[in-house]
């Protein structure tokens, strides 16, 4: 993994596109970030593929009974995931399941807190606070919490301890990527200011540079 | 569509297997559910491979933003989904996007009201009465509800109104078939049960009988 704070959302269906993105985007990217629908879209191999350039998070928003959510993460290890995202608010036995599944196959495991989107504040940002516990408890890795809502993510920060931060909604949907560093984020998740640019890797590294600089000054770095 | 009430939760992740276990108990159910683990392990062709045998439910608990909410139900229908299973805490933004997406593309979406196992208690039982409104209000197919709580189960089927509703947690969790269907349950769900069996399709067709045997009753049919 390169010093980079950047984690590229490669949310496209087009197999081919998604490869060549990451090729030019990942000298300036920690992790490249996939969802289902490349999955449903491409196959599983995906994750294998683009392992190959990138560590791959896969953005799974795992949300199911402990049985299913240690199955998922155990086919998504086996494929060559360094990561997974997984839900809280399915409870501390799927959280547990999760944590314990995830290291067991070498993947770290990230909680969403709440979510980037309007609907997010409905009923995730309401338990966000017992969600952070919970993760931090069952030993999680980080937690996402978003870019979009910087004084949320400042909240977040304050009560994660030294758990990462992965901050999605830094872009199109209106988050800063120096700002979000500054209120607590640890990396960025960034993907159609990369993913539609005409220069995918000039895009990826001014995220690079901005993220950088800002974490560098948070670091006293 | 044969007459049958019962769904086969298809948790495998031995792809041969699988569709072995289809062929059997097939006559005797109305949908295979299928759920993550056997896309991650087979590739999503198995949704595809399992429609020329059944109508297929995607039990994918999505559970996103809503452009990846429609992306995903967008791909799962392209595959040949009949049915999609959606998180209902995800907000009004999520749910609406989901039931547009799955109607536009000719895919019946059901919500999750409350999850069966002991951590559905924490989170979504507090706001299971929102999310059938919710779902109701977007014009959702239906709702699951879990057959392990048949007082919760009666409970959701008086908010529910006409929508479906389909009950996991028949068989190895501890729900029983003609209980679920009394207490509100349209089709009721099980994995283990006949997957597990030494003869899928005589545990199928045991099921099968139970249940519709308890919704003529219930229907006066």
């Amino acid at each position: 993994m390169n010093q980079s704070r950047v984690i590229l959302a490669l949310d496209v269906t087009d197999c081919g596109r998604a490869m060549e993105i990451v090729s030019q985007a990942s000298p300036y990217t920690a992790f490249v970030k996939i969802n289902w629908p490349i999955v449903l879209a491409c196959g599983p191999e995906i994750i294998t593929e683009i392992s190959k350039m990138a560590p791959v998070i896969c953005d799974f928003k795992v949300a199911d009974i402990p049985n299913t959510d240690r199955l998922i993460i155990e086919q998504a290890a086996k494929r060559g995931a360094a990561g997974i995202i997984v839900h809280g608010f399915t409870g501390s036995d799927s959280m547990e399941a999760c944590v314990k599944t995830g290291h067991s196959a070498g993947t770290k495991v990230f909680v969403v807190s709440e979510m980037s989107h309007p609907g997010g504040r409905q009923f995730t940002a309401g338990h966000a606070e017992e969600i952070v516990r919970m993760a931090a408890k069952y030993g999680a890795d980080g937690l996402i919490a978003p870019a979009t809502r910087p004084e949320r993510l400042a909240e977040i920060r304050r009560l994660a301890g030294d758990m990462l931060i992965l901050s999605p909604g830094v872009g199109a949907q209106g988050g800063r990527a120096a700002d979000s560093i500054r209120a607590g984020a640890d990396y960025i998740t960034v993907g159609r200011g990369i993913y539609t640019a005409e220069k995918p890797a000039e895009a990826a590294k001014n995220y690079f540079e901005d993220s950088l600089a800002a974490y560098r000054a948070k670091k006293n770095l």
